[in-house]
């Protein structure tokens, strides 16, 4: 059969990118406390072309990620970006998978555990050398501190989500990243809490007001303190209990 | 032209509903204060097919709608309704429209104004005589009333949406349906709003907590004393602040 | 603590449910080939509330999906529902989960080997006993008769979906579900092909030409031929290529 | 009232931006061939925030854009943008739109006439002078060319999708773009087509076989050929008809 995607291209045109997009996959990956957790990933993966192909192999991108799906640890990308690399014959790779990642929590005060649910992703590219990405969103709840200070009693407060996006150096764990960003808002969230913990948590919450600039700022701090973290990007969203609309902040670190 | 659509089909399995789904069109309606509101309508439109033909004909849905989008007033639906069964000649016919639909608010202190969404949905079905519903969704403010009782200041509050759907006798508009509901939950919401609104909204959120157990009871009981409401379904969401899931209630009045 | 949700309520209104919604969860069930798979569940649980209550224990119901998440099978939605029922004190109980299933496809022709996901759904309601209804979403491809039939050559296709919800007696696996339906359009999809396999593809497309109308048809006359199956919805929608919006059937069996 | 936004910081953090998100609101806009058009935006607005200011006043966003609504046009974008930086007292602003636009098209044999779709958006930044951007998404039909040239009849072929982004001098009307790049794939899609244009259409696309490469280098060939086009960033998705994940290319040209 003719391959035509081999032929050549004379529009004189370098792609960026080509590839795979909103490909569902089951995937494993290293769990700090666990081992192993089984997740599901949408998964994005491409090449560049060179200007003279007309057409990359679609099918390659899936072989390589299923013989891939059972360790696909953010340390393994690297190692995945090059093998891409090498059977699309290409300059480039670039991989993000997006999947949600369980921890077990325990509420404050009944110690009850559930498991809570965080979006994570992993964004990778590589022409020379990988440059890898690891993104958590932290959902969390925040409480307006005009609201408290200007009203006789009660606060306005909503469900709000804190979109980290990291570089770093060595070993960090999603569960890092959580602790870290967990309490830079008014107060944490949880899937299961009793009436005990209930009580905390709004109480937690009225002591401890934050706009979105401030939640944005108490994470930039903490990653500025953090050694290995070599760039960052922030972003708050607070879906606002007085509005039908959102707040929102981001701050990023200097590339 | 051979008219495939039409030949014969010895499966002998009538279809419920074949149609047109996910059409974005643009319509206008009566709008109660302004005379007219243009919108953007998602449209599903469908007939019934009998079983001894093999298809439908998909374009003349458009042409239908092309020729009423102008006054797409839910008064208008059953003569929609009727067009359609007669150019597809069919024994039934059902539409659905939903569209964002906009009010004119002004704050509760402050006076200010501002323009507020709800996403409204009209669904009409006909074999015989027309089945019209008219759908508002209203996002509203609770304030747990539990979380008050508990804790020694605050109360955990959160947006929340109050999804009514109504068969009426009579003119019922959009707008009523709002002010009807709106005050069914702790406080409203609104696009704007200066700090002497925000200090008012908290305070009222705060001496009025409900449930989503109590705005669907409120609701169904201001449905119950309004005699032009023939049926009605309600449902409540919560997008609870101290969780990353919702909190539901749902309550329908009888058939 | 005051138990304001045990309080009494005089509005006189019974709730038909009330519960936690789109809460994500891990979930594992049987699988027909491997034994076990682990997926991520969107869950809906909710109960009936008498009119002299106040309010469900929110926590509850978190409580029970946390001690069954590890053997969710459809078979045991029964047993769930009971527990449901028990801890919240409730004359029903309801419960929704939609999670995404992995089966290990062949390629038809070059036999490579990927996962294909299918979004799957279990549905349950229990008064005095247990309904409970199974829905697969089958990921298809569709090729117009009627494109065919006009033109000198080539005919529009696109992908559809064929998405069914069932109820049925004895034991019925999602794969068997998909199974029956999966051929019933103009071909079916894969993650994974070689260019032999898209040769194959396209060549039975082609000589399978088929209408929404008829692959709703087809599967409902295969549903109405499985003693088992004792009630099904089938709906069949399919992005057509030459618009910008979708063409969609459906069929349900009496009740 | 205490004005908590207004006062000091001491983290020392600048915040990149802050503002309202996912805002709807109706906004009307200039219509190349109609004079006028009614539609309604998702709305993003936000400044950069100094690091010795706690917070930014959140209801000013609102009234800056109510006051433009009626007139949002991109080439009114500077001046709010410029209104931004003003009641905000901020150092630079940035803005987002997306909304549905809407243009009658006739299709090609039977010149019916309908409406068409294409979700655009507009992106505003500003410090010293104003940055913005056009964006437009245009669905369109891709048919594989190796699908064509492997198989004894027919090719698979599907919606996709091309969304460009472009920067530009002097005028250029949302129309410009859809005419520059609706034919760069291998046929236009309509929403409404009689037979005799279905027809035309499937032949228009066996034709003219395109992969997502393809289409990106047709788009970008086009645009390198047109004086006012600054920069440009071209995106083409295909919802392939064979998979249940899609395709997709790239382009951008240099900064």
């Amino acid at each position: 059969m003719r391959d035509i995607q081999s032929e050549q291209d004379d529009r004189n045109i370098e792609i960026d990118r080509v590839g795979v997009k909103d490909l569902s996959y089951p995937i494993s990956l290293s769990d700090k406390t666990h081992g192993q957790q089984h997740t599901i990933a949408i998964v994005n993966m491409s090449v560049s072309l060179p200007h003279h192909f007309r057409g990359t192999h679609m099918s390659r991108f899936i072989e390589v990620l299923n013989r891939n799906r059972r360790e696909l640890d953010i340390h393994r990308l690297g190692t995945i970006l090059k093998e891409m690399k090498d059977v699309l014959e290409a300059e480039s790779a670039h991989m993000e998978l997006e999947f949600p990642y369980f921890i077990e929590k325990e509420a404050p005060v009944s110690k009850a555990q559930s498991l809570m649910e965080y979006k994570c992703r992993f964004v990778g590219s590589m022409t020379d050398k990988p440059h890898i990405s690891l993104g958590v969103k932290v959902p969390v709840l925040t409480l307006c501190p005009c609201s408290k200070e200007i009203s006789v009693h009660g606060a306005h407060n909503q469900r709000g989500v804190i979109d980290v996006l990291v570089r770093f150096k060595g070993q960090l764990w999603i569960e890092d990243i959580i602790d870290m960003v967990e309490d830079c808002a008014s107060a944490k969230v949880y899937s299961l809490l009793k009436r005990e913990d209930e009580k905390y948590i709004t109480e937690t919450a009225y002591e401890n007001p934050t706009f979105v600039e401030d939640v944005v700022r108490n994470v930039a701090q903490r990653f500025n303190e953090t050694d290995n973290i070599t760039w960052y990007r922030v972003e708050v969203v607070s879906f606002e209990s007085i509005h039908h609309h959102n707040a929102y902040a981001v701050v990023s670190s200097d590339d």
